[in-house]
């Protein structure tokens, strides 16, 4: 716990972070869970307060001239730079337009900032440059304005890219992370944890009989299919990045202050990342997708929704794997294949660092 | 020059930045010079091709519903992290909203990705986020959305900070680097090359009777005086950054395709500013500002604007410093103190790294 000596002043204000607890910045306050959020809510979101903040949306919605904007930016630092299914060029294409698409929002433009290190080949720059502007025009946007900014070897890892996305939000549409209500449907629109163990596979030199490849795509081909569906029924959208399934579901329950029952069985998951995660000692429901939607739905609405999913070629193993319950409110519970009942916790350290 | 084997193709593209020359990133391709414009122009602009993209403007200009808005990116990496006058928080405010006000757009929403480093000190890290909050009170912005990660101890440098903005351009204003025309004068908002300096004396420890501190401030309250005054006959309007006041004067001589002819006397330098770049080797024109704008102006409106600047509390030492002429295109020529003429080209390598 925090005491007076380990707090910092700072012109009239207190760290929100216990000092004595957290001296220094940790690997595991980026990994998107429970030290992610104490970072943002507690440093972040109490510093910058402000009527349009919302740390905990996949980005901010702004009002211009009748038009309402989504806004959101996303850092990339994934490791290795080359990874099957994708590279950090795209990835960082489709992390941006994806949490646009989570509010809601037809991605319009793009910024992209980069800090390399030097000595990076340029090679390898010119090739993910290339992927980078695929990505963008694959998802109908364009890269508008950037940045180039270079470090001195050995204060990088080759290259960082910022992305910052503007979309617009089609009048009607409304998904907030606290519209979740008792009796909703929980909808995932594919295999699950993909992304994470694609990039572990490299990293640990794991081999399977085909290659996994991450899942890296963007979403918002699927969203509008979903919306058109379930038009107001549809009530939230998250992208299960970092801290996986199982951190998403904590926050929107934390948010909406209701909880989830999770089906296991019904969790869509490939049995090649099954198997890793086994070989990793990794839960699936925390590992990082980057091509995953979630829905929650209003239970009359759900099928539909579901159809919609499945009828994009993103979302062909789309399943409904739990819904909104009026108990144990802002946590998420599982029931096991064997049909006990486990609590889904947000993980506290980092399970998986640089995943994207 | 560039040779086939040297070339790369990818996804039927060839490279553009000859790989016998430079095979891997150089700390000279962030330095704002011929290396940054080369790799800007020749990779990015190339690739990311498109109606809005605006890689040599300071920002994009993008139609939302009737309004014209701007959008621009920036990552800051400078080094110390904290310098007299300012932090690397309080800098990523001012790059960015300057770069809006460039356009002529008034700041209205920032976004921020931190990139830390595993082992920052998480007082380092408060003190930052506290400083860069007040640069956007103060700039009347607010910090909607953001993003964190963590790289691994050795792969960063404590913090990286990207902020991309949102302006809206006041209906009447239109500002770009095409518009400069022969006759137009060229005016500075105060003493050149003062944040470079501030920041090189404390990498190299030099000492002043009176301490250096950087000029990092938010100009759109001196550049709504400006427009007020000078309406259409301001023509362009550019914050000399990286590179300084040659390098930016340069890059619009280039996109104009006209020459300037500046006149040193003119020029606002503060003494002690002078002195440290005799002692560092450095030519103030190409040391960064933070906190200074160029405005080119028609001459029946130069004064007026001049007076605009003054009544400005950042523009009291404002100067007229030069004029656009009708020869030698795409060029930058001084008439030095003693009267001769000499040019002042674009840098080809890296006078600072790491100065933003």
């Amino acid at each position: 716990m925090s005491d007076d000596s380990s707090s910092i002043r700072f012109a009239g204000a207190v760290c929100p972070i216990p000092l004595s607890d957290y001296p220094s910045v940790q690997l595991a306050h980026g990994g998107g869970g429970r030290l992610s959020q104490i970072l943002i809510e507690g440093m972040f979101a109490k510093t910058f307060d402000n009527p349009a903040l919302e740390m905990l949306h996949d980005g901010a919605i702004l009002g211009v001239g009748g038009s309402r904007l989504a806004f959101s930016t996303d850092s990339f630092v994934v490791s290795p730079l080359f990874f099957p299914g994708g590279d950090i060029g795209s990835l960082a294409v489709h992390g941006t337009v994806n949490d646009l698409a989570m509010c809601g929002a037809k991605p319009m433009a793009l910024s992209a900032g980069f800090i390399l290190e030097e000595g990076m080949p340029m090679e390898d720059l010119w090739r993910i440059v290339q992927s980078l502007q695929r990505a963008a025009k694959e998802a109908g946007v364009s890269v508008v304005t950037g940045d180039t900014k270079v470090v001195d070897k050995g204060k990088g890892d080759g290259i960082y890219i910022n992305t910052t996305g503007l979309g617009i939000i089609p009048e009607g549409v409304d998904i907030t992370p606290l519209k979740a209500q008792v009796g909703d449907k929980v909808l995932v629109s594919g295999e699950i944890a993909v992304h994470g163990i694609a990039i572990m596979s490299v990293r640990e030199g794991l081999e399977f009989e085909t290659q996994l490849e991450s899942d890296s795509a963007t979403l918002y081909p699927l969203v509008e299919k979903v919306l058109a569906a379930g038009g107001d029924d549809v009530h939230v959208l998250r992208d299960p990045t970092r801290g996986g399934v199982a951190s998403a579901l904590n926050e929107i329950a934390e948010q909406s202050k209701i909880g989830f029952l999770l089906d296991e069985p019904s969790i869509p998951l490939q049995e090649e990342v099954r198997g890793a995660c086994e070989i990793l000692g990794f839960d699936p429901l925390y590992v990082a997708n980057e091509g995953k939607c979630i829905a929650i739905v209003a239970a009359e609405s759900a099928d539909k929704a579901l159809e919609a999913m499945r009828s994009d070629p993103l979302g062909k193993e789309a399943a409904i794997i739990g819904e909104v319950v009026d108990e144990h409110h802002g946590r998420v519970y599982l029931r096991s294949r064997v049909g006990g009942m486990r609590v889904v916790d947000m993980l506290s350290g980092e399970q998986l660092p640089r995943i994207c």
